[in-house]
């Protein structure tokens, strides 16, 4: 059996019951390394579950599929994933396999961001299209997820964005050279995904249009959804650019029209509390 | 500490460990029994979790909401909900009241239908606005549902439809002669739902209008997600009104544009392998 595990989003103990028991019969226990990560890392998890674990990277996914199934029709294989395994992203590959193989898999479900941003008190069938925005570069700078985000506020939805994980990324000298040397991780912040939307407003005005989002529209910013040092703030969009949130994973919401109640919530999450870098400095 | 705790979406051991271990060092636990169902009952969570459940019903939630948080500023109390806590139905109204008493609380997230629909391989982010399906009466046959299914389907996106729950209801005479006498639960099943969605069509066409949801539409039909007997079936929706699903609870999506691994996906739960009512009677 292959099991396709949830981890949730916090520490080790927000797996479910069933999937502790699931990972603790596995013969092997592959740990999802690319999309998501916990608040804890691998040697936390494996003294919890009392389990050694493979770090599976998107190269080991992608072109090594066959060896995490190996033997998966006989003996127990676990898969674990941060979220839920359909989160953000889906495994189907993985699924699609082992299902041409013969091989019984069973998904044990968990908390993913794409549900647990309701913590803030929007509602979750409030929300249009998730949308991803991606760390820009000098020369490739998106904005189609800019376009996603207006038309669902222009239907009056909220948009959930997920903010870019760069996980054992090359840098293009390497790549070329063929040296297997990494960069290291980097996580989007909100502030990150602030600036960049401001600046997207920045061009569409330069370009003569008025865009639906403004540096005025209530934004939400999500930082470690699920763990104990949880921080939400609730402000404008500018006020997203610099508000302080610390380590990763973040998650920006751009609202979109609001019920009195979900309003009610939001105001509990106010950047008035929340200490502001500039104001800091200032 | 007020600690509103999902219980996912199967049995009883769908809990997480943090969950768990909250809910067992807490003086009173309810149980939130009006917007979902797990597949065991009430006696089944109380023998595995120790602990005795309160059951909450709407009345109580809404009209005893104090009851509920009594106390909870000096001793822990549990406040348990079938999927996550701030799933499909928020719980602000319980949140914004424990706030305002100055008690702190703490959300134990898991998975809802919200995210774990995510297992019949079409992608959460290419969904577009939930919308709920409720029971038709004689006198009250609300279509605003299909506007917005055939919105998401303008704009290539999945629509996830909640199906109605009818709990603790009372008819018309016994409300109206003030007695607490209660129907049996209801629960819609992806049939009603397909018929629904099927009889609106008509209407349209007898209005002169040609909808971009037909019954060729492409649509999925889900029931027990999470359970171990879990049922998907992907087809037509003029078959999902016959398909065989069981129990509750049951969930429908209308599909949008698909991409090709999400249409492989979907072709592992084709309803060809699936049970018919009316094939089986003829």
């Amino acid at each position: 059996m292959l099991y396709l595990v949830g981890l949730g989003l916090g520490d080790a103990k927000d797996i479910t019951v069933k999937g502790l028991e699931a990972v603790r019969r596995c013969r092997r226990v592959y740990l999802e390394a690319y999309t998501s990560v916990l608040t804890v890392g691998k040697e936390a998890l494996e003294e919890f579950y009392g389990k050694e674990l493979i770090l599976a990277d998107r190269e080991m996914v992608e072109q090594e599929a066959d060896s995490i199934l190996k033997e998966a029709d006989v003996c127990d294989v676990a898969f674990l994933v941060v979220g839920d395994p359909f989160g953000a992203t889906t495994h189907s590959d993985l699924v699609l396999r082992a299902v041409k193989l013969g091989i019984p898999y069973e998904v044990i479900h968990n908390a993913s961001i794409m549900n647990a941003v309701g913590c803030c008190g929007l509602q979750l069938y409030n929300f249009g299209e998730t949308v991803s925005v991606v760390f820009w570069t000098d020369t490739w700078k998106p904005e189609s997820f800019f376009d996603k985000i207006e038309k669902n506020r222009q239907n009056g939805m909220h948009t959930l964005c997920l903010l870019d994980i760069k996980v054992k990324e090359q840098s293009l000298e390497n790549l070329m050279k063929g040296r297997k040397i990494y960069e290291p991780p980097r996580y989007m912040s909100v502030n990150q995904a602030a600036e960049q939307l401001l600046a997207i407003i920045q061009n569409r005005r330069l370009q003569g249009e008025e865009p639906e989002i403004t540096e005025n529209t209530i934004c939400v910013g999500l930082a470690r959804v699920g763990a104990p040092d949880q921080k939400i703030a609730s402000g404008t969009l500018y006020q997203m650019s610099t508000v302080e949130l610390g380590g990763p994973l973040h998650s920006l919401i751009v609202t979109g029209t609001m019920h009195p109640l979900e309003l009610e919530m939001l105001k509990l999450f106010s950047t008035a509390r929340i200490l502001f870098k500039k104001s800091s400095n200032g």
